[in-house]
């Protein structure tokens, strides 16, 4: 039943990691590849010609905001989201219950800064509606994801056929089913329950699908085992063009590592695999050493954003620094040195720490710009340089390297 | 005594216009020009690559923010503006005496939103510490400016001879002297002594030059015809490079206009003449027909930050709406038409006001950036255009098409 052409290059011989190229409608992606997040149309602060130039293949739409606003009908009848957005290249999109949902049990938990996935979500809004202590905005059951939306607190309801019907009238390459992604604060029974009902909502998700964009199914199941197990059966066995892995993955990093322990040796091996919502140094290489093809995360730009410029492990790079550094530190103010000496990006050929220091301390948007630009470039070549050492059989030398 | 290089090309046979070519340490400049402000080393949202794409030939930076953030030694340490910013090209700094003095007196008369030059201040601070009632931030006396800094409260004075020494350190093409600005709602006997205060201070200024850089004496007297008059005739009897020409320039456009009606038949003919603050498209019209040949101005910017977007004559700007529209306008939802459509630049050959609309819409700093990049080029190229008219013996009929 699969319509995506997925080939692979490369396998290492001395762990799971492949190299292979996907074939999507608007142009190939070489995997291993990381995907930056385009969450309103846009990777915040930067162009099209910026990605392009920067190398990026494939991008990443958030449903959730974008039905919203400007609507997913209105951009179907702009010409879609690539003909919108005037990127040329596939684009994949979410199916918005994520956000949808972490606006409701995510923010109940309390597990914004403890589980791994959350920390990549959308960025704080600017315009939050007011909420009264212990109100929830998302609540969820057999039909769907019945939320309210932040933008006017108008409710809605998401159900798998919603959410796949406004994918298709975004227009992706690459579409994801409906899932539940729960908390790492989840129970196992309701880990479980919500599986299960996770898995209805891909079944519903494949046969409310119209058009020809290919579509992933999402493995859930929290830090439980056997769930796990079970979820990676369930969704290899559907008519899905790939293979989604969602969150919670634990409550740390072990945890993440031994969820994909657990589930690629039974994933079909002629089909991708895209961990949803990883893109941190350490994460990256642990998940392609394990077989993943395809990541997203906002946390190049949104660190960004922040001040935090990432750095390779030969400019100063460490586990322990998560790889970067606050460009507003006092040490910068007259460093005349590119933000990573070893970095071809645009920016690390022209402007100095010096300059970037004071700008991101006048708060100019033209540092979070740059600082973006080249933090997304990091990560984009980082993982590019992952698929060349896949390909010259050397990801373990570069990952001890990087990892030592 | 002038050391800079100023040939004029073409005079106009109907009007006072001008072209001409300045030759500045970094480079030549074809006027008339219109120079955008990089207020704190960055032209708000844009990069240098963007600066020389759309064709900008010369910067003005804001020596009251730069002196106070990171500091004028600081970028003397790090190599002076030019290697500091990454720019190629000329840069023009001010005084830092408005800036300074706009905090004070331009608030207390409240002429923020009535003087032709205030409008064209630096943006609202971001975090302007708490002032009670009444309290002010500048005073003025025969030694210089008082004031407190705005991002620590405390206190300096800038004098004539402070402010040429911090230009000197930031170390552009041109500087101007030192002066008062006074407000529109100044009497006659406060204005004739600023001026003549002002007139002492350019000669302080002059005299405590010690580089090379060029230096351009400011003519005030604010709305009264004999005090700019005798300013005219003072400032264009010093050893400068150049004439700047500072506000207050009157309660109207008309005001304006007479102001330079009275003094440009005093100034010099080989020496170029700023008109500082002032950039907006009547004003540029008005002003090169009667011999300007320099502007500086943050319009272009602030107006883009404020989702306003200029749009020529020929796309329906008009006197009226002073050729802008607001982007967030609803019926640019589904708008598929350029900003301008017959504008050429990057952005207009890109995207549709339909996908700017939604990138303002959604607060993303993207839609900053873009809809910075069109104003500026659209200024830049206005000016641009002017010229040529000048050259082509056409500048009245262009007016004529823009202004009917």
């Amino acid at each position: 039943m699969s319509v995506l052409p997925f080939h692979i290059t490369k396998k290492s011989e001395t762990c799971r990691a492949r190299a292979g190229v996907v074939h999507f409608v608007h142009g190939k992606v070489e995997t291993p590849c990381f995907v930056p997040v385009a969450t309103k149309a846009t990777v915040k602060t930067l162009t099209c010609e910026d990605l392009l130039e920067i190398g990026v293949e494939m991008l990443m739409c958030n449903t959730y905001h974008l039905m919203l606003k400007p609507g997913s009908q209105r951009i179907a009848a702009l010409g879609g989201l690539n003909t919108f957005m005037g990127w040329p290249g596939p684009v994949m999109t979410d199916s918005g219950g994520f956000q949808a949902f972490s606006l409701g049990l995510g923010i109940e938990h309390g597990s914004k800064k403890k589980c791994l996935y959350f920390p990549d979500a959308s960025p704080p809004l600017q315009h939050p509606p007011k909420r009264r202590s212990g109100q929830m905005f998302a609540t969820m059951d057999e039909e769907g994801v019945h939320f309210r939306s932040v933008y006017d607190m108008k409710k809605h309801l998401l159900t798998p056929e919603k959410s796949i019907q406004t994918q298709e009238e975004l227009g992706a390459d690459l579409v994801f089913v409906l899932d539940e992604c729960t908390s790492p604060f989840s129970s196992y029974e309701y880990t479980k329950e919500s599986m299960e009902r996770t898995h209805r909502w891909a079944q519903r998700s494949v046969a409310a699908r119209k058009s020809n964009q290919a579509i992933f199914g999402i493995i859930q199941g929290g830090e439980f085992e056997d769930l796990r197990k079970e979820s990676a059966r369930f969704i290899a066995s559907l008519p899905v063009d790939g293979i989604g892995i969602g969150g919670s993955l634990g409550k740390s990093k072990k945890d993440m590592h031994a969820v994909l322990d657990w589930i690629m040796p039974l994933l079909p091996e002629n089909k991708p695999r895209h961990l949803l919502g990883i893109g941190v140094v350490e994460d990256l290489f642990e998940s392609v050493e394990r077989g993943v093809d395809l990541f997203d995360c906002v946390s190049a730009t949104r660190n960004a954003r922040s001040g935090y410029v990432y750095y390779s492990s030969k400019a100063g790079g460490t586990q322990k620094n998560k790889y970067r550094f606050k460009i507003a530190h006092a040490s910068f103010a007259l460093d005349t040195q590119p933000l990573d000496p070893h970095c071809p990006c645009k920016v690390c050929q022209k402007y100095t720490r010096a300059y970037l220091h004071h700008l991101f301390k006048a708060e100019e948007l033209t540092a979070l710009r740059l600082l973006s630009y080249h933090n997304v470039y990091f990560m984009v070549h980082l993982v590019k340089d992952m698929r060349k050492a896949i390909l010259d059989d050397k990801f373990m030398e570069m990952k001890k390297k990087w990892m030592p």
